[in-house]
């Protein structure tokens, strides 16, 4: 049986998600979850994850939610496709560290302003400018350090592409591509050059056209 | 050569790091890094940590920062000690997923409440009682949560006492002996039953002795 992932591809985290199955070439069905009606708040969706949020990946008699633990779990289930950890321990425990950098430095203000800029509106909210600017900067100061790092290798935990650049795709996306605040990236020479690297991949190419061909 | 770690006893991440240590049996040494003279801002402590947090991981040629990455480098170092990612990869999809929960979900207001009732005063800020309780309203509803999941086991992954669990515990301890405001977990009967199996714990009262000790 297939691994079902619930959830919806113009979603950030289920986007992060199903970049990491097509890296690592499995297969699975997409379970859409109709947030418009409420449904990740209905007590059959609530069942599988307490706190309401997308996407839950069903696998082999496992429930398992949040986008970076479900992302590492694919990592491990199989040897096939891209070696998103690379290939010693302490490959994997760089890639951890710059998956954490991810999830407390870049997520913080990064998820922040494209809440503002493109999802508030399905909430009926108006764009916070004061907001935007504060994290804008905050964000551009993360971004600076990527840039001294990535002076000296192409990726954030070496050589290889891994789970931890994967991770920075789908709000850099929607940062650069929806919101057009791409200058933070832009305008550093290293997080450009990345940014291509990183997002040109086929299989982040694929997710971006399944979205786009989405109901 | 032993694992050394540069942090403070009461910093709350190097604690999480500490705490992992002593559960898995590992030796280590600690390095001061004095945050009153900035010495986390210097140079020599930037090109080990760009971001200029503690702590930070030396080995055997590998320097890791994250406390999380650290603490997962940790128990995949040594099959020493406690097993704190269980035993199967079901068992560790479900640490890692408790683990995203601890960072997403219980971190932010827990580490933002701690901060204005115990840390602001380092930096001579006075606490702002409205961000105190709009957070701890915050985290009664994520450990509300924790209350419904706990009344069928005994800790977060399942049966065992895992990374997850004890990622929890620096920030509680700051919340409830510190700053005083337990009365979010006491209140909660499953939560307080965690709370005491997770801190009672020979390895984080080592870890609490030598911070009060510390100079």
């Amino acid at each position: 049986m297939a691994i079902k992932i619930y959830g919806i591809p113009m979603s950030t985290c289920t986007g992060r998600v199903l970049y990491t199955l097509k890296e690592k070439s499995l297969d699975y069905e997409l379970v859409p979850v109709n947030l418009a009606t409420g449904e990740h708040k209905h007590p059959q969706f609530l069942a599988k994850q307490p706190f309401g949020q997308i996407p839950v990946l069903e696998n082999e008699g496992l429930t398992l939610f949040e986008s970076r633990a479900i992302s590492r779990y694919i990592c491990d289930l199989s040897p096939k496709g891209e070696p998103l950890y690379g290939k010693t321990p302490e490959d994997r425990a760089l890639v951890e560290q710059w998956l954490e950098v991810e999830s407390q430095n870049f997520n913080p203000p990064i998820s922040t302003i494209v809440f503002q800029l493109v999802f508030s509106k399905f909430r009926g909210l108006t764009p916070d400018q004061e907001v935007v600017e504060s994290n804008l900067k905050k964000l551009d100061s993360v971004l600076a350090i990527y840039e001294s790092h990535l002076a000296s290798q192409d990726y954030l935990a070496g050589s290889f592409f891994s789970l931890a650049d994967l991770s920075h795709v789908p709000y850099l996306h929607y940062l650069i591509n929806v919101a057009k605040k791409g200058d933070v990236v832009t305008s550093k020479k290293n997080v450009s050059a990345w940014w291509e690297k990183i997002s040109s991949r086929p299989a982040w190419q694929e997710v971006v056209a399944a979205a786009a061909a989405a109901p």
